[in-house]
């Protein structure tokens, strides 16, 4: 297979982000063209409604509702693929690597859910299979991971991936308002889905943080495997605690290794961050990626998560990788970097038991306001060895309530989780406690 | 050409980052090989003296004096430029790009110097010249702004380049220090050179400026052409003053273009930032590059941007992007994105005037304390046209005389230039006027 001169693209789905790519595309092809040395051409569009009313114009001989019949066309190079969900975008995704083709992909829950299939069959036809905009959207962080930080094994990365979230925490805090409301105006800003579950819950989080997790450790790891907690129990007087103890609040996705045991832990939960780190700065629709690299020491990356332009911005850089890949013999890059293979030297890994997973801990409990409420409390905490750092009790509505704030030192998953069931036992706790992380990330 | 089964690296210059890169990429070597198909071998480096002591042993039949010799050995097919400066090195990088290598190199000066000169002979010979490590250290921006973004244009990048300016100035703010005795205790940890000049002065991050430039905008810009000022004439009350207007003190270079003129300026200066903002944030010897993109959005990175390992952790990227180039036909690659060749479709755009860059100022004066001095300052910078925003004076040793801050609302370079040199004409103005930029960057 040699150079050619036309690369021929489909887009399979033309919502929000697939007319985004659209557009963009469109103005920038001159000068891409030109740098790549090849013509690109738009060729074919899939819908679910051709009638329906649309910002990019296309002519109808362009358009079909059929995504299969564009990602197996023949004449299509590169199948972009923005369906979202799992089953008509799995179908497209592997029908497009069956022939060889190379597919550009926005869609974590895809990747989570059957990367393993994927990567298989892009290796198996010689395909590609590219991601950039999975991830925190506008943020080139698959390339660095891949490509620029290639040196380094990653013994932690961390960071906010769920842009919606970020707004609702950012807001709760900044307006001290409750989490309802809040929500309530995401939904009519547009930044939180008519169904916010999978946002709030962490999922969203989960899918990104396997597709990172595979990327550094290739390991795939599933969101049912993980610690996955979401952000719908926080309240404005969390956001005072944490900031009383100088502390903000984020939702993290918590990717750690320890290369001596080979251990991997993947987590997802809102976490206490000191003030002055600068993720607790990031605010807003905004993502982070912090990546602690064993040679170039700690990166870190900004930029928005998501939305239209952001997510096309990653979309292109994916379809000019595309076009480099189609430019050269693919199968003598077939065992290259650029491939879908995972890397096979990896050193395999293991998911670490919630007892080697260490930390300390925030716990807001609503308890009766009676005497021996703490000492029972104490009790169930010091028999899973749990030690008590601070308290905060506080009087609370209604009147015989009082809210009851500890941290702990350094303790485990595994002690936490009993403490927790223990806890939810005594007949003075009137709710089910929450647990937060506090996170100690240095550098 | 084919692809080829052993792969043969050449190092000039082993000094911190030459033993970083030989020591890290021997440790990494066969999970390289294993990803990328081919063997790696550390063939020969040039060293200025044999006998010296290192912490990388190598075997003498690997070494040489003759840099020349490593650059055009027939048998080496990547050749690491590490020996800084502008003569030898660009001897090293021209022969090896004449024999149609590739060249992989740290060096910021050369590339300022006589960029355009090494990414013509590249091109002239099918050779590439790589640089990731040459701005940012372990920050991938190099590969973020030509492969990340690429679908953007990039009206406004900025950022803190030089750790060490970074270092004394978050120094000075922290410990209410004057600027010399930071220098010395700089230089004592080793994080500020023996001469100190290149970057206090601003020149290293002009350097790096200019490849930022070259990147995002196809222009050389000679730092001469640029606005340079250094961090030596601010004091500890300079850091008090900010403090009191909300913000902090970086040394940044702006890098920005107006697509509608097509005017491009590239400064480097001392630059008040509010507090608030997460790059005031970065402390130490850390780097920040913020780039706004038309598409994206403006996303940010931050890393250390010097010292053996990160800069080695860039260096290895490029020598594996060098192992891609190699393993497919050069020929095909030579239009493409990886380059080395200005993209031929970007508009040219041309520098511009001091009168077309425009931001608001912090001015401060050693003045004479006597009655009438603010009406003259007043009115020197009336008959500019400069508008006053706030005044702070305070009294000053020795007895006799104040201390004069003003900050202004917008002006520009040119009307600040003539207004410096009338207030320096001034009698009560008894010390030339220190000037800082307030940056007003959004997002």
């Amino acid at each position: 297979m040699n150079a050619r001169s036309v690369i021929r693209i489909g887009v399979c789905g033309l919502g929000t982000v697939g007319q985004g790519v659209w557009t963009h595309l469109s103005r920038i092809r001159p000068e891409l063209e030109s740098r790549l040395g090849v013509k690109l051409e738009l060729t074919r569009a899939s819908v679910r409604d051709l009638r329906k009313r649309r910002s990019v114009k296309l002519p109808a001989s362009k358009l079909t509702t059929d995504a299969l019949a564009v990602a197996t066309d023949p004449n299509i190079d590169i199948v972009c693929e923005l369906i979202g969900g799992t089953t008509l975008a799995r179908n497209v995704t592997l029908g497009a690597l069956a022939c060889g083709k190379v597919v550009v992909s926005a869609n974590k829950a895809l990747i989570c859910a059957h990367g393993a299939e994927i990567f298989a069959t892009a290796r198996r036809h010689g395909g590609h299979f590219l991601f950039e905009a999975s991830v925190a959207g506008g943020i080139p962080i698959i390339k660095a991971l891949r490509e620029g930080l290639v040196a380094n094994r990653f013994p932690l990365i961390y960071g906010i991936l769920n842009g919606t979230c970020n707004y609702i925490l950012t807001q709760m805090e900044e307006q001290d308002a409750p989490y309802t409301s809040v929500l309530g105006e995401a939904k009519r800003l547009g930044y939180a889905e008519a169904d916010e579950s999978l946002d709030v819950q962490g999922w969203d989080t989960a899918h990104k943080a396997a597709v990172l997790a595979f990327l550094a450790h290739h390991t795939w790891v599933k969101p049912e495997q993980m610690v996955v907690e979401g952000i719908d129990r926080i309240t404005p007087d969390d956001f005072k605690h944490a900031a009383a103890l100088g502390y903000g609040i984020k939702l993290l996705a918590v990717i750690a290794r320890d290369f001596a045991t080979d251990e991997l832990s993947v987590r997802v939960h809102p976490t206490l961050l000191p003030e002055s780190h600068v993720v607790a700065k990031v605010s807003g629709v905004f993502n982070a990626v912090s990546v602690r690299g064993d040679v170039a020491g700690t990166t870190l990356y900004i930029g928005r998560g998501a939305g239209r332009d952001a997510t096309a911005s990653a979309v292109i850089s994916d379809l000019v990788d595309a076009v480099a890949l189609l430019k050269n013999d693919r199968r003598a890059f077939i065992t290259a970097r650029k491939s879908s293979a995972p890397e096979p030297a990896m050193k395999p890994c293991r998911l670490a038991p919630p007892e080697h997973i260490r930390g300390r801990y925030y716990l807001r409990m609503t308890v009766s306001d009676e005497p021996g409420v703490l000492a029972q409390i104490a009790h169930v905490m010091a028999s899973q060895r749990v030690s008590i750092a601070s308290v905060i009790q506080s009087a609370q509505e209604p009147a015989g309530m009082a809210s009851l704030v500890l941290t702990t030192h350094q303790s485990d998953e595994q002690a936490m989780r009993a403490t927790l069931a223990r806890l939810a036992r005594l007949r003075c706790v009137r709710e089910e406690p929450l647990l937060l992380r506090i996170g100690d990330f240095s550098d």
